[in-house]
């Protein structure tokens, strides 16, 4: 088995985007994705992005994604690395390229002075929890996100 | 009552960092925060400072802050504002000065355009809750927090 993780480049914005997809279906919201080759593009490759992909190939073929970005902490006073989507095919998992992955990600964070690296998952998600569990990752509890947005986000800026 | 919102500056940090001492000592952990002036300059002033400030202003003293970046969405395709942290000082709370903050926070996520506006609160913490759905915020369900830290990065990245 040969795996390489590697930064992504603009050439793999249609794996990216198809692997976006394909998580979105797995995590049952298969029409969510409002993301485009093109704004995937801007995100990832305009000067100065701070948005960050590495893609695992796999006999030549791209067959897992990890987008990520830098959060910050003012209890640490440190950034962070937050993991917004992870993505493995279903035909190659099992062969370490998730592990690969997140390999790859934690030489990131440390490499930039992160104290922590986050994610978060769908609570009914239990093989993705597995797996995290194993790599020595462990779950937040006493925080409850919230959200402004839509309607609501405009008529706050009013 | 007059309340002024404005961008952070450098001579900000002292209050900043006196203000993010109180949240950790409202959300019970007192001894939590490892940021400095130091580290608050750095990071809120370098240049290509990625983690942005607001202070709120009421008779000539700061008595309220927000801590926020940007994050990103890939469902979105467009990145969002992440309220890190935002305090308000006990003895000007019910002026109308969080609300002030968020509606600063609001306008900059607009401009940025953004589709959201997130941040985390303790799961006690019922008065925040209140206020944050009077404002038209919405509790996130569903999602569990996951992190890797401490020994468990470093032997990841090994």
């Amino acid at each position: 088995m040969s795996v390489i993780v590697r930064a992504a480049e603009p050439r793999d914005v249609t794996d990216i985007l198809r692997l976006i997809r394909a998580l979105a279906s797995y995590e049952r919201e298969p029409d969510a994705v409002r993301a485009t080759e093109a704004s995937l593009k801007e995100t990832l490759f305009a000067p100065n992005a701070q948005v960050f992909g590495l893609v695992a190939e796999h006999e030549g073929a791209v067959v897992g994604i990890a987008i990520w970005f830098l959060n910050y902490s003012t209890w640490t006073g440190r950034p962070g690395l937050y993991l917004e989507d992870l993505f493995v095919e279903d035909r190659v998992r099992g062969l370490g390229i998730g592990k690969a992955l997140f390999r790859a990600l934690a030489r990131e964070a440390l490499a930039r002075g992160c104290a922590r690296l986050d994610w978060a998952v769908l609570d009914w998600n239990e093989p993705a929890m597995d797996f995290y569990r194993a790599i020595g990752g462990a779950p937040q509890t006493g925080w409850q996100p919230w959200r402004l947005a839509g309607e609501a986000l405009e008529a706050m800026a009013r």
